[in-house]
């Protein structure tokens, strides 16, 4: 039992721990139903880590929480990262993956109000260093639902329709009107590292995700609102990779004065309508990188 | 440990068993990954249920399907129901429940082949009588992945589009095209008693789901290909409710020689591309009540 | 598209929408993250269920509770049920489940506290009478994960260990002592009618179930916690069969005022440890069949 | 529509494909239900990627397959990463994932076979280079759900136990028997890279995963099986960091002609009984570093 290969390992910890935190948003004290990843990393010659510090390290940051709300959900992650440094003093690296869901007032075209599903997402990473207090990185993210458009198989099905009637009424309606084709829910999933003295509001993240997708989804539909909602996201048609592309250039314009070392990271999915399959496109990158003009980026 | 409470059990079994059944299909044998459910019920005299007896039973099955494939799968869960009664002779019922990938050959507009994936489902219940071999009912059943357009929405974008071009020539043209709507992935399960002298091929059931939708899937789609997909949908455009009740219709005129106490059931859910939830329509029933003239039904 | 067959429907409605509701818990508003699935009926001359009245029958009902929380998870389901009934004029029966996220405060053998992730689960059906308040029935439900040690194989286990060692002090050692079984997660749902005087507490349902178990889960495990509980757990070996009838006993004792309709759903299911598949115990019944002493039940 | 952002992508494709697509296993010719996900880059100059493309190559190479199976899962994925390089011109990387059911006989303690469900996974990378073919990585990996028994709460509840019976006889004697534990499902993952000339049979990576864990399952178990299981996994108390470095000093024995830029990959997880969270492990390394002694490693 005690003769176990030494080899170092690069995470050890817990995944799917739920708790309620309460964070600050916008200003006010808001619980969230947090699932959370923690991880340490375990030098050779320790046989185990002691996962009960993790659990415990969440437990104490709950309890602090209800009485000094975290101030986002990316500094209860750093924070986390932080303590589990100091409860496995083996370990050189400590990571925090958080997700949570989170509701979002929305008003639609015909003035009624709905509170909207969202996904808030954090990670950080604590490195320890010789002297001093650990090096922390954090991101803080969204994961948003929303329309993508088909603009290729617009093009192909407006010209089997032009090819269909013979009218060059038709035709002429055809250029004018918004044409057919694939519609689907869209998934987009976008994380921007901060820095300590930055912040970003995760609201805001959402607002740039939502304005980048075909059309953002809002619950309550009337009848005339669901129209209305058909014909925006056909007036913008967008691949995966447009989506993708169209956030990265917002967060160049919005965010510019990130450094040049902070990560990026996109990644777009459709649950195509006229496939089985998805369709994805992602870049990770840094905003150094983006500043680069093309062709080099 | 010996005074827990009496009570029968309805159900005592185990789930979610893999296992490679050979069936035959269309005259071959054909490998499936099943995936089986198996329960009998437990008297309240008895304390436990000989689990184990149930992976015997599908051990042994499969190794007989190697040399004698069943003859479908509902055939198999149907075998696994009688032998289970045979094997828990305190038990006065059991069920088995079984789903399968399964893979056909599809042709698509442009001429081009594709394997297309479905699910195969079937279900059989064994009851106990007081003498000979116990009535066992089975059934048999397909879940299909396909395409819906919303007609509703269809319209009420027709209407804002004529508005926006108040042209009166536009209005009787948008009549001739079909129109811009949402249309999504819609999961259509059917499930069809079938009796002992009776034979339903997954297959037809499968074209029969797939007719009923707005456009079935294929996967192949060459440029051309998708365009004429998204073409078809929107000249096709569902409700859920009317992709159930086109099976309905449909399993009367194909089926009409199922007994009035055959049971039936449909399921229809699309995966909304301008909401965040999902819309279904269902019905279960039997042939008899389907025959009743409407009202009635 | 009005040629459509004319059946009339099970189930129309929607599923998947996620709100956040204030309940009342104990006395406190409690905001719960809610998932709800909202049907109703549809007679066979109508086309279209109208789903978006049930996107409208949630929206209020969330903007309502925060003024005034509802008494309970299953009080809002059958607010909604009744308030369905009212949109959709056409339909006779109205169908609500509801499910929520939520945390309990438990203490374990070293006195630290701890939040613990819990399901609660609702269920209404609104029946349309002819004259007066439709008929509205609900139920209240829990959905506890928990331990489960197996009583055959601490058998077999002991008898193998005993002929492995000759030695009498050793026999009677394993006599006395709890022995090696596998054990692993269980998951058990109660679901219980609750007439309109009646009220259950959901907490209560909770402590049911989970004293009903081999042992219940807490969070934050201290070493000696881990070992405490393995101890209770070996020391109260339990099957799946064995933990819904103790709830079912459990439920008579404590609950003997509910009346003979009263609706009982038990189900246990455990991932066992030394097998792939998943081992399962179900009841579903009244109050007044478990009444019936043995062996009628 | 024309004016999207100019930026590079990682990553462009479809995910979720799936084929049945003949491989040849220990010489004979097995047809495996694949699910496959497939990405090349995509240049900042292009706005689209073309998708049917990587539709249309797993089209053809499950054609080919059925005359000409692949030699491997991971011979198949490095075919379908070079195809893509030459479908889509534009593209400097392709990326493929695949993932396949697999079912391996096995015999337990009692003679009796059982056919047991296990996942196949492979990755290949294909790279462009200015002249010639294209480098291309392959990965070959397994996914084995086993059992893991916890050496840490085994001395704790053996204390525990020794301290509720004041025998000091008892304490010598818990010394020579397995004490009880929890003990819970693992689902443990295996990738190593394998280069052109050398072929890992994946079911010899199936064998070195399930003796690192403390038991491997067995379908099929007799009353007696189940004991001697129990037994075994209680002899063998292993922690997730246990498995995983287990796992990466066979690989050192087992695969030593490997290079050392072979990527490894190993990841272990337990369902712990004992918590609602699950406990990870995880090592990505090359055959290099693990070569280099302790503490290097």
């Amino acid at each position: 039992m005690e003769s176990h290969a030494k080899f170092r390992l690069s995470r050890v910890g817990i995944t799917g721990v739920k708790k309620p935190v309460t964070v600050r948003r916008n200003g006010r004290a808001v619980t969230l139903n947090v699932t959370l990843d923690l991880f340490v990393d375990l030098p050779a010659h320790q046989r185990g880590s002691h996962l009960s510090r993790n659990a415990e390290a969440i437990n104490e940051l709950v309890e602090q929480a209800v009485h000094n709300p975290a101030e986002s959900l990316e500094g209860l992650a750093a924070r986390l990262g932080r303590d589990l440094l100091v409860r496995h003093p083996y370990a050189q690296v400590a990571e925090v993956e958080a997700g949570a869901d989170y509701f979002l007032e929305r008003t639609n075209a015909s003035g009624s109000r709905s509170l909207e599903p969202l996904k808030l997402l954090a990670r950080a990473e604590a490195l320890r260093r010789d002297a001093g207090e650990p090096e922390v990185r954090k991101m803080v993210g969204v994961k948003v639902v929303g329309m993508s458009a088909c603009p290729c198989a617009m093009e192909t099905a407006r010209d089997l329709l032009a090819k269909e009637h013979r009218d060059p009424a038709i035709h002429k309606l055809l250029e004018k009107i918004p044409t057919i084709t694939h519609n689907q829910r869209n998934t987009t999933t976008l994380l921007v590292e901060v820095s300590e003295g930055h912040a970003i509001e995760a609201d805001d993240l959402i607002a740039l995700v939502e304005s980048s997708l075909s059309a953002p989804i809002i619950g309550l539909l009337k009848r005339g609102d669901e129209g209305a909602l058909v014909v925006a996201a056909h007036k913008n048609p967008k691949f995966v990779e447009d989506v993708v592309r169209d956030i990265l250039q917002k967060l160049l314009e919005r965010y510019g004065d990130l450094p040049d070392d902070a990560h990026i990271t996109v990644r777009s999915e459709s649950e195509e309508s006229i496939h089985r399959h998805n369709a994805v496109a992602e870049r990770e990158t840094t905003m150094g990188e983006l500043r680069v003009p093309y062709p080099g980026t």
